[in-house]
C-alpha cells in the first residue's frame, strides 16, 4: 500500500496545505489501493479514475484552499451527483443520472473535496444488503446501509466518506469495518439530493479514521469555519453508562469491553453514572419501527405504485398493505418518539457524554444480513449527535467500536471529548 | 363556462361515483375553460391535454375508486413528475425530466386522481415571480409561490391543486385568488420529491373550492380512510381572536372584516377570546427568517456553486455569502422557533381554533411583488394546521380570506371547524 493512503483526513490535509503532497498523489494513492483492494471488498458501485484525476489536477491548480482541499472523498450511492450515475441501491433506478449534485456533496465539492466514487449502499438505505464485503474479513456483513463508505474509508480507499443513518446505518457498519463514524445531529447536514428513507430520522453522516477529521467535512457542509478541536480534561468527565432497554442483545465479550471502558475512564477520573432510560422508553423501538415502515412506504410510493415487482422481498413485504400501520398508530407512534426526545434531555442534562455500545458485537457471519441495528437507535430516533470509535477487537479479531452521545447540536463538543475518550482508551 | 367547472371535488366525485359524470367529461370541461381562460391568468407551466383524457379514460374503465377517482388536479411545478418536465421555476432546471413522482404525487395518483398539468411556481418557491396574473383582476399579484395552482383552482380550471408554503406560500395566494387553501401540520404530507426550500418549514399544502373537499386529497396522501367531516356546534366554540404581533400590518378594512367575524362567530355562540403572543414571539419574525436565509443557500447548494448567474438578482442577493447567516445565529434562530412552539402550543391550549387574518388585505396591485407574508409565518413556522375560507370582499372588490389556525396533528378537526366556521360567516 502506498502509505500516502494511511493518512488520516486532516494530516493529508495539512501537508496538502504545507505542499509536501498533492491532490493528484492523493488521488492516485486511493486509486492503487481501490485496484489492489476492490475485488476482495466491493466497496464501489461507480469509479471514473481519469475524471477523479482531472478533478485533483483542478484543485492542485488552485489557489483559494477550502477546509477539504484536494481530498479524496466517498459519496453513498443514496446521494444524488450530477456527473455520476446514481442508482439508490435499486434495480428501478438503475442508470439514472441527475441533474445535480445532492447539497452535502455539492457543499464538499465547495469546499476543495475531489469525488472519487459512488459507494454500494443497499436498497434505499435500507436492509436488503449490495455486494460489499467486510474488508477484514470477506464472509462477514460490513454492515449497511452505508456498507461501501464505510469498507472503503476502513480499508485505506478514501480519505472520507459521506453515509446516512436512518436506523444504525453509519454507527454500525463502522464499528464492523473499523473506521470513525459520525451520526450528526438531525437536520445538522442537509438531506437535499439524498433519497428519502424515513424523512423523521434520515440523517447524512460521515466516516474517517481519526476523530480530528470530523470537523473539516462538518465545516465543509455546514459553513461553519474549521475550529481546532479544544482540550479536554477526563478529571471531573460526566459519562454516563447509558446500557439501554436492548442491553441484553449485546455479547457478552461486548458487555465486559464497554463495562471495560467505563471503569479505565472512571480511573481516568471521569464521574461515571449509569444512566438507565425509563418511561417512554418502554415502547421506544417498537414505536420508532411504526413511524419507520409508514414513512419509508410513503416516500417510495412512486416505486411502489409504479415498480412493486422491481423491490426486493423484504421491501415487497413491508409495503404490499399502505399503510400498513394507520396514520392514527403512526401519530401516536410519534407522539411516543417526541416523549422520549423530551425525557433523553432531561435525564442527560448532568451528563457530558453517554457511553453505550456501537453495536452488539462484531461484524455477524454471513452477507445477507447487515447486523443489528439495537444499540443505533437511540441516537438516531431522539436526534442527538454520536461518534463511534475504533477502540476494540471482537474473540475473531474483527472490530469493535464504542459508541458516545452527546446534545443535540453540541456535535462539536462531542468531538472534543471523542478525541479526548479515544486518546486515553488507545494508550 | 361549462357548468361542470363550479362542481367542487366533493361533488365532482360524488358524481363520479353515482355514474353521472365519467372523469373524461369532467377533463374536457377543465380543458375548455383553461382554452378560455389560460391567455389571461396563465396559471400553467405545463398541459398535456391528450395525455390529460388518456389519464382519464383510464380511470372510467377502471373498476376501484380510489377517493379522488377521476378527479383532474394541478400540481406546482416544484414538484417532480416523471411525465411532465419539472422546472421548479428556474431556468436552471429548464426542461428537466425527473424519473419520478413526487410522493404526494403518486399518492394522489394511485387514489385516482388525474394529472392535468403543472402550475406556476415563483424561483424555487421563493419570492421572484413567475407569469401568472391574479384571475379576478389581471394587474393584480395571484400571490406566491403557489401562484399557478390557486389560480387555477379559483378560476374553475381545475377541482384541485397541490401548492408548498415555507412561508405564506398556500394561504396568501388562496385569500388573493378566492379559494379554500390548507397548509396542513409540518411533516403530514411528503416532501418526498418536492424541491427544498427550507426543509424546516416546507409544508405541501392543498387548495380545492370548498372545506369539504380537503378530506378527500388528505385521505389520498395519507392513507386514513376518507371520514365524513362532523359537526360542530358554534355554541361555546372556544375561539382565539390572534391579532399576531404583526397586526399593525394589516389593512384597516382587513381588520375590520375579522373583528367582524369575531363579533359574529360570538353572536353565532362561540365564546371568542383574545389571545396575545408575547414572550419568543418578539423575535419570531427575525428568527424565522434566519433559518430560510441559511437553510435555502444550503438546500440550493448545487445551483449556487454551480449556476450563480442563472438565480435572479433577488436570490443571488440572498446567496452571495455562504453562510450569510453563521451557524451560531442559526442555532440560535432555531431555539427561538422551538420556544415559539412550545409557548404557542401552551398559550392556545384552551383554545379550539384561532382565528387571524390571511393576509394584510386584498391581492395588492403589480406583479413583480407577491405579497406580504406576515400573517402567514406564524402557522407555517410553529407547524400548526391553517385553512383559509375565501369569505370577503376588500374595497376593490377582490377576494379577502379569513384563516382559522388549529393544533397540531388535529388536522381533520380543524376542517370540521372550518365547515362550521364558514357556514356561520356565508349565512
Amino acid at each position: 500500500m502506498n502509505d500516502l493512503c494511511r493518512l488520516s483526513a486532516s494530516q493529508a490535509v495539512e501537508r496538502i496545505n504545507r505542499g509536501d503532497v498533492t491532490s493528484e498523489e492523493l488521488v492516485r494513492a486511493c486509486l492503487e489501493r481501490i485496484e489492489e483492494r476492490e475485488p476482495e471488498v466491493e466497496a464501489w458501485i461507480h469509479l471514473d479514475p481519469d475524471y477523479s484525476l482531472a478533478q485533483a489536477a483542478e484543485r492542485d491548480r488552485a489557489a483559494d484552499h477550502g477546509p477539504v482541499h484536494g481530498l479524496p472523498f466517498a459519496v453513498k450511492d443514496i446521494m444524488d451527483t450530477a456527473d455520476m450515475p446514481t442508482g439508490y441501491g435499486s434495480p428501478i433506478w438503475e442508470g439514472f443520472r441527475p441533474r445535480a449534485d445532492a447539497a452535502c456533496v455539492a457543499m464538499t465539492r465547495a469546499a476543495g473535496g475531489v469525488l472519487l466514487g459512488k459507494t454500494v449502499t443497499t436498497e434505499f438505505a435500507s436492509r436488503h444488503p449490495g455486494k460489499t464485503m467486510n474488508p477484514h474479513e470477506p464472509r462477514h456483513t460490513p454492515g449497511g446501509s452505508s456498507s461501501g463508505s464505510a469498507a472503503a474509508v476502513a480499508d485505506f480507499m478514501a480519505f472520507m466518506g459521506f453515509g446516512t443513518q436512518t436506523l444504525g446505518s453509519v454507527i454500525r457498519p463502522a464499528s464492523f469495518c473499523g473506521c470513525v463514524g459520525y451520526k450528526p445531529s438531525y437536520g445538522e447536514i442537509s438531506t437535499e439530493g439524498v433519497k428519502e428513507n424515513t424523512g423523521s430520522f434520515d440523517t447524512v453522516g460521515l466516516f474517517g479514521r481519526a476523530v480530528e477529521d470530523l470537523p473539516l467535512f462538518r465545516s465543509a457542509v455546514t459553513g461553519e469555519p474549521v475550529r481546532p478541536l479544544g482540550a479536554v480534561s477526563l478529571q471531573g468527565l460526566r459519562v454516563g453508562f447509558c446500557r439501554t432497554p436492548l442491553w441484553d442483545r449485546a455479547e457478552d465479550y461486548t458487555k465486559a469491553l464497554v463495562e471495560g471502558a467505563a471503569a479505565d475512564l472512571a480511573k481516568a477520573g471521569a464521574a461515571v453514572s449509569d444512566l438507565d432510560l425509563g418511561g417512554p422508553f418502554a415502547d421506544f423501538e417498537a414505536m420508532g419501527r411504526r413511524v419507520s415502515d409508514y414513512e419509508i412506504a410513503r416516500a417510495l410510493s412512486w416505486e411502489r405504485t409504479h415498480h412493486f415487482d422491481l423491490l426486493s422481498v423484504f421491501q415487497q413485504g413491508k409495503m404490499k398493505d399502505w399503510p400498513a400501520v394507520s396514520y392514527e398508530e403512526y401519530r401516536e407512534a410519534e407522539g411516543v418518539m417526541a416523549a422520549c426526545r423530551a425525557y433523553l434531555s432531561e435525564a442527560a442534562k448532568d451528563h457530558d457524554v453517554l457511553l453505550t455500545p456501537s453495536a452488539p458485537g462484531e461484524a455477524p457471519a454471513g452477507l445477507d444480513n447487515t447486523g443489528d441495528t439495537s444499540f443505533n437507535i437511540l441516537a438516531t430516533w431522539t436526534h442527538v449527535p454520536c461518534v463511534t470509535l475504533p477502540l476494540f477487537k471482537g474473540p475473531a479479531g474483527l472490530p469493535v467500536g464504542l459508541q458516545l452521545v452527546g446534545h443535540r447540536c453540541h456535535d462539536h463538543r462531542l468531538f472534543e471529548i471523542s478525541r479526548a475518550v479515544h486518546a486515553a482508551l488507545s494508550a
